[in-house]
């Protein structure tokens, strides 16, 4: 029955079985240098590749993951129960349509789902690096991601997208390889965390760390820290909703669980919080959790001066989206992204779209992403026949 | 130094020196039927009082506190640093002005500052209730203060005042003993928690029961489970705040500590709730705040159904404030009591405060909450002389 629904699913004009592919950095020195000063090396990056590249290979797009996010944007993986993470954005006909465009996607650095991250074994000892992995930025991990291009043979993208931190990532891209992009599409993003966003963050490390099974990140023969972790993705997933979303979808409905006195489920909404976070344990690295939220908090595109400085001279066609009800983003973030880009002189375009699933909203609001994504990349692509 | 900066701040105008009292119910039953079925006795109640009773008993104020509150709401204690918790808005010339009203003020059912709670000696066994304290709820509380005020001799309140839960216990007033008020002040508070509120209360009680020194509760012989309920205490004191306040106190300025990498204290904020964490530990119990927050969680002053039925033919005036940045306890929900309020024909002024702390703005917007309930106080007090 299941097998049906997921094959029923898969028939449905989408990308059909995909497989993530990986790639060694295997060229001299083999080694990264990194924001923090330190070398490492060999990096494996994770990534999957949809639609054909083109024979001018001037149709390329990377797609950039958030937070939680994988190389597994789209299609479905052998007998997997449901697609890639954007799957509604990416395919034939889709907003980044695989019938005209190459898309690419890559598992972060510092990730736990085919990249280099903590998890992975450190070659000097053969054991996993804990919290000896140094530590990574998100300019890193873009650096990583332009290795991945030289590998592919890509010169320029069309686009990069992605939303939360994969818009940071596009930020990221726009300030340190402009020439390699003809556009840029950041969604649900900031140019730099705010001390709120950073206190979530920080209150899901700490949570992580409390927990006496993280032993200082060497947990990997033993339990994980999964109570830690969990709490960390509750809170998380609280901040990726909004009041009214959850209202909508839970109200003050009692839990299936009955109200076990004096504090076990009470209400629906908590089981689904305790479900979130645990499934979370098993797909996701604490170590992970605790590198890339920092990575996220620390990064500013602006180098801690002015936006607008650090994109003069952008010749890349900039697409800024933001979500009305998405409060751990909010649309103010996205307008000084777009005061920036005016005073630059680089071409801009905004919307905040109107959606009340909060920060969730650029997964979900498939419709009006699409119009706008799809306009703004193939106008890019006729610009570039023009130029 | 601290001395002097203390007297200094005690000398001015503010009360003096004030002592929490302590009543335990003693007539008989000397028990307490519980909304959960259960009895509970006896029960000690920690309270204080500012100014005086007046001879006709008409001048009574009874103030209560919101979840980490106590007893302690103005004046100094013996050697302390600071003054009680709400000190800026009772005392001579206050909002709450001692000089002419009577002003009570005790700690709730379940807390842990000198009324009976989890961590209170269960007659039964000798030992600490631990989580065989029976399930509290608001009404409960309220059982509790209508008690107090009978030992006190009060029959009638002038009025019952709160913010967050305190305005949760200001409704269940006006809901279970309307007879026994001329008026009630509810701020910055909620008829019923939404889904998004008990998800935050939620994962702060996860936090605690995921610290293996919380034991199930029976931790009173030991170590507390201090970071469990440490990481609690962070997550709400970011919703106590705003986007705005924090932007405002913090920046994106790195802590004291410098960047210790990976995940060390980076930000200047996360320092900041450390600190909170921490000191939280030293001065609260974490069954009481698993205790508490789940009678905030399931609170409802409609009863399930609508607010208006529940207060209809009241003859108490109330006063709701909300505040523009509070984000915790939006003023969308202090509009639904309005609107109950008006439906039920209830006399009710209504406020929404301009200013950017957040829910903390309850406790620190002293000047314009001090305007409207000074003038709230005296219509009261002159409309009870006319009728």
């Amino acid at each position: 029955m299941v097998r049906q629904i997921v094959e029923d699913a898969k028939s449905e004009s989408g990308l059909s079985t995909v497989q993530t592919k990986y790639f060694t950095f295997a060229m001299p020195p083999e080694e990264l240098l990194l924001d923090c000063g330190e070398k490492l090396g060999p990096i494996t990056v994770a990534y999957e590749t949809y639609g054909s590249l083109n024979k001018e290979k001037s149709n390329a797009i990377l797609i950039l993951h958030a937070f939680s996010g994988d190389a597994h944007a789209a299609g479905w993986h052998e007998g997997a129960s449901s697609p890639g993470w954007w799957d509604e954005m990416i395919g034939p006909g889709r907003a980044f349509d695989t019938d005209k465009y190459f898309v690419i996607c890559s598992n972060v650095l510092g990730g736990c789902s085919g990249t280099t991250g903590p998890s992975s074994i450190d070659p000097r000892t053969g054991k996993p690096f804990g919290i000896d992995f140094p530590s990574i930025s998100i300019p890193d991990m873009v650096q990583v991601q332009s290795g991945l291009l030289d590998h592919l043979g890509i010169e320029k993208l069309l686009s990069v997208a992605g939303g939360s931190m994969g818009g940071q990532q596009v930020l990221e891209w726009v300030v340190s390889f402009p020439q390699r992009l003809r556009s840029a599409i950041a969604i649900a993003t900031a140019a730099k965390h705010s001390p709120q966003q950073i206190a979530f963050n920080e209150v899901g490390r700490q949570a992580i760390m409390a927990d006496p099974n993280w032993q200082d990140g060497q947990f990997y023969d033993s339990e994980p820290p999964a109570k830690g972790l969990s709490v960390a993705r509750m809170i998380g997933h609280i901040t990726y909703m909004s009041d009214t979303s959850m209202s909508k979808k839970f109200g003050r409905r009692t839990g299936s669980n009955g109200k076990t006195r004096p504090f076990g489920n009470g209400f629906e909404v908590e089981e689904y919080l305790h479900h979130k976070g645990l499934t979370f344990v098993d797909r996701f690295d604490a170590n992970s959790y605790l590198y890339i939220t920092r990575a996220i908090d620390d990064y500013d595109a602006s180098r801690g001066g002015g936006l607008a400085e650090a994109l003069r001279g952008l010749e890349a066609r900039i697409l800024v989206l933001s979500f009305k009800s998405d409060w751990l983003y909010p649309s103010h973030q996205s307008q000084e992204i777009i005061r920036g880009c005016k005073k630059a002189g680089v071409d801009v375009t905004c919307c905040e779209i109107s959606s009340t699933y909060g920060h969730d909203a650029f997964l979900l609001e498939v419709a009006e992403q699409t119009k706008l994504v799809s306009h703004f990349l193939e106008r890019t692509d006729e610009l570039k026949d023009i130029q």
